[in-house]
């Protein structure tokens, strides 16, 4: 007998990070992709879907489809990306071989919408860009917050500083009100932010054993990590790239052990003031192991049990 | 020969911890309280000048000027106190002797002013309050910020919680408009917020010792206390109080070494989004022992180098 595979909807501005992300679920016997949805982030959706399907075309995954979502953020225009991080292109301005492939003639939206009505309590929803996809969904057809089974996503900041601003992640203040519509729907969230994902990081070393594994998954990612190390080395002091987007995978895939994910009442500062762009975990139980708080439903992730950047070379050296 | 005493304001809304703190610059030799202002915030502006006289009149210090500032905030009038905190009347509801001692004919604001002129670039300011009587000095006199050597306050909470919204702490909280002017004035800023009162508690056996000092002063906190340790076990689990405004104290004096406090930008989020009443500090340098910031003039405390609880009690049962 064989055990279903959990099925998954991936939204991404594939990006560095989020490439390793695909290649985490990919190398992940146990899940299935059902579908890719691209949306503006750390270059346009549409540049985010030529990135995705070239890198499944190196992968030989092809049939995964891909959809083009939303370009521009739920109150404000996408802003061009971030090419000081990501690269002009989003993926660190390398060429990938072009795949035969072309995204699929439904909206990432749309898939989504779908998606959560074909596996009913069954789909988990990765979210690793701007959460601007997912709030459509659900504003659209707000019955896909009780169908799908958790939203994970990449984003926010609760006890320690942003990176867009001193207390705003980039995800979510790339599209503050769409995160606010995410946090806010009925459904299961668990955040992997900046709590987590700064204190787990691709060394150089990591690097080179991508390239030394001579898989072309990995290659393609190590060349994709170059610039990426760069931009790390103001943050870090040295090359080490933060592991963001495929934190979020690993918890997707319910591989990460918590140290503490406490269950919080989440808001999103959606204001114009200072603090726009932040996620406002209520963390003040922290001394009391964080009582339980009727109605919270966002699972905040503050910390692992392990380390994570072994797992992760493992899995994309596998492919 | 004689050195001369460092010259303090204190700004107060006195409070037990407040009263604490007023304690810890009694028993400190190097430094003279050249005058205290009071402000509405644990309790009213003319209850904390009562409480502030009754107290210093118990360690037979009636020769320092109380001043009653303001009662209501810039741009909020005064809330009524914080009872299940403070009590009604700010000091856990006990009865303190009457002092004869009353207020002195001069409003805090211009206390702080004139003292500012007298005591040119010596004087410290220490607030333990909203910060009200310092922004309306600073919007008064806008000389007086090249004129105080160091502004200390108690206040903001970087990378922790807050303790009266997720994100704002209670100083701060009460009066963010005026924190904002305070922050945003040219002059040198040490702020001791949650990241580190929090850390610092006398638990139950301390109050107990202040009993069995058999000192007034150190009675009449102990007294004080009781109330104030059953609200922190609701915060801790335990019958253990944060030591917010005497770590303030202690860092005006001088007497505090700091495992961290870097010097960095600070603002306030004074609108009225649920980031309302934060202090946010641009901690985004953490990995790279936090860089210069150009123009950055508040030193933000996030640890310190040893326990603060035995220092704070033995200065009290020595009074």
């Amino acid at each position: 007998m064989t055990l279903a595979k959990t099925p998954i909807y991936f939204d991404t501005d594939l990006g560095i990070d989020d490439s390793m992300a695909l290649a985490y679920l990919l190398a992940t016997p146990e899940i299935e992709i059902k579908g890719i949805g691209t949306v503006g982030g750390n270059c346009s959706a549409a540049q985010a879907a030529r990135n995705t399907l070239d890198l499944l075309g190196i992968a030989g995954r092809a049939d995964i489809p891909v959809a083009v979502g939303c370009h521009d953020w739920l109150a404000h225009p996408f802003d061009g990306g971030s090419p000081e991080v990501h690269g002009a292109n989003g993926i660190g301005d390398i060429e990938l071989p072009t795949a035969a492939a072309e995204p699929v003639d439904e909206h990432a939206v749309d898939m989504l919408i779908r998606l959560a009505h074909e596996h009913p309590g069954q789909l988990r929803v990765l979210a690793v860009g701007p959460f601007t996809n997912l709030a459509a969904a659900v504003q659209k057809d707000p019955a896909i917050s009780e169908l799908v089974d958790r939203v994970v996503v990449m984003g926010g900041a609760a006890m320690v500083p942003g990176n867009m601003t001193p207390v705003a992640e980039a995800n979510v203040n790339h599209d503050p009100e769409a995160a606010a519509v995410v946090l806010a729907a009925p459904w299961q969230v668990t955040t992997l932010g900046l709590d987590v994902t700064m204190d787990h990081q691709f060394e150089e070393a990591d690097r080179i054993a991508l390239v030394d594994s001579g898989r072309p998954v990995a290659g393609a990612i190590a060349a994709m990590m170059d610039g990426y190390a760069d931009f790390y080395t103001g943050v870090f002091g040295r090359r080490a790239v933060a592991l963001h987007d495929p934190l979020a995978a690993a918890a997707a895939c319910g591989h990460l052990t918590y140290a503490s994910a406490p269950v919080v009442d989440v808001v999103v500062d959606d204001t114009d003031g200072p603090g726009r762009g932040q996620t406002i975990a209520d963390l003040r139980g922290r001394f009391r192991g964080f009582p339980e708080q009727p109605g919270a439903h966002a699972q905040v992730v503050l910390e692992l049990e392990r380390p994570f950047a072994p797992m992760l070379l493992e899995r994309i050296v596998s492919l």
